[in-house]
């Protein structure tokens, strides 16, 4: 049997389904809860369908707000997990509760923790899986449960951007316009920019520094504070460094309440993780992080990242 | 018959193509020349096909360069016009010498110029309605003729943001990639930055000013000149000061080497062409363009904005 048929089977059994995903909801998280749910509701319509999480005020205009249940109901369920490689960053752990488990996940493998599993890394979002699930199994979805899966694909690609997005990521998008997703209104709610934020960028795009192949910014605690912006939230900037003609490397460090620097380091081709694990960080090949005591050890980090670039092309 | 096999017909009778298309040729155009070349050479391996056009040296990567022909090799053929609504856009004019002539745009209807015409408004791009042809007349494409046709729907579309982006954009986007167009290349390709334009963003984003709803910035020929960037080119900077939360108009004022003012006013869901056309300019309901003698007019185009913006909500 198909992993896509045995998910199938299981929803038919269940009366009651709950559906999980992992902390600080990101696009594609909130988009699989609510899509996988207005999926199973369309499709089976006597069933209960629960789509669990908080913090997700950004997506509400879009999707609208998620449900909160007794522990009961959860008991009494098929537990979903979408979209989370790790146990502990299920964000509601209540799932243990429930009378049976399955994971839908597009992230590299980290553990088991569910009775069943889908994990598709090919897949740039998890949003992209359930959209193959319901063409496979040929399942019906409201237009909100359209427009959520919609949200998560482009979300998770960055418009289509990033890898690995493919033929499959854009004929499943197609299907779901015609299901009824609303492009248009998803363009503009993920468009709409806070003018604090905007010039912030105007900041870093001012006050960058270029050395030997890298762009680079020092960010100061008093700076961030005067935009309302967290020392964390860097990894949602560096890339505004990124992709310039010459400067294979980008990066930024910001120094947070305590005086320690997240450090956020990009590249389009160079291996950055060397560079991170070498400062007690980490991350993928060309996207990795890592924090620092103080400002004082940045000409290392710089230095290392001329080095891996002097290396790459060697 | 149908538009398609109208033009489908008249390739199938022509022995040498012709393909032209419009001065300072943007994605959609080189995309357009080189796709339908590419489908054209595919489909008919017997038949001479030359993409005509000049200045495309950003897209050479992606797509190589394009054709020189003596006027009697286009006097013996049958010449096809891209994504051009006005005759006198047409970039190389011997367009006038072929045997006979057909149009293919997206562009809103301007005047006849062709003897025959495929003109359709509900493409995001002419790359988009030259896939289509593809696929109704099931042609061939080589993988650099789909690499061309995709390169012009991201970026007429915006990497699908703009209006009329719909189910049948993705779609045959999806079928380009199936074809071998390559996306992470055209990705790269568009994703390249200099590093003297971002430095320019970072002023717009720095020193724009606001008022009332509008998000502006005036910028001298001197800071231009700073920046190597022309008066002109604004059209491609404005909508950096766009979609921010509590702003509905945003615009820019550059002086140009003569000291007068090139204006672009933007808004999501405001009529600012009507802000343009009572300083002499015009353009789309929602991007519009004008210009002024000197920056003391600046204040009366700002107050006719804020005049819209009430409007609007009254």
């Amino acid at each position: 049997m198909s992993k896509y048929a045995k998910l199938f089977q299981l929803i038919e059994k269940a009366e009651t389904i709950t559906i999980f995903s992992h902390i600080f909801p990101d696009g594609d998280a909130i988009g699989s809860l609510v899509g996988l749910k207005e999926t199973i509701k369309a499709s089976f319509p006597n069933k209960s369908v629960f789509a669990l999480g908080t913090n997700v005020d950004e997506f509400v205009p879009l999707v609208g707000k998620l449900d909160v249940v007794s522990d009961e109901v959860i008991a009494s369920s098929f537990a979903i997990i979408v979209d989370v490689a790790n146990k502990d960053r299920v964000e509601d752990q209540r799932y243990l509760l429930a009378k049976s488990t399955f994971l839908i996940d597009h992230h590299l493998f980290v553990e088991t923790f569910t009775n069943e599993t889908i994990i598709d890394n090919d897949k740039v979002a998890t949003c992209e899986i359930i959209a193959e699930f319901i063409e496979n199994e040929n399942l019906n979805i409201s237009p909100l449960g359209a427009t959520a899966l919609l949200l998560g694909i482009l979300t998770d690609s960055g418009r289509y951007l990033y890898n690995p997005t493919g033929a499959q990521t854009l004929h499943l998008s197609a299907q779901l316009i015609k299901k009824g997703a609303d492009l248009s209104k998803i363009n503009y709610e993920l468009s709409k920019k806070d003018i604090n934020k905007v010039r912030f960028r105007g900041y870093l795009l001012t006050n960058f520094k270029t050395k030997d192949g890298v762009c680079y910014i020092k960010i100061s605690q008093s700076k961030l504070k005067h935009f309302n912006i967290d020392a964390s939230d860097m990894s949602s900037y560096v890339n505004h460094l990124g992709n310039i003609k010459g400067y294979p490397c980008w990066a930024t460090f910001a120094e947070d309440i305590h005086g320690k620097i997240y450090v956020e380091l990009r590249s389009r081709n160079i291996n950055v993780n060397q560079v991170a694990l070498k400062f007690g960080g980490g991350g993928h090949l060309c996207a990795s992080g890592c924090r620092l005591e103080s400002f004082k050890d940045v000409p290392k980090v710089i230095n290392e990242l001329i080095k891996a670039i002097k290396e790459t092309k060697a």
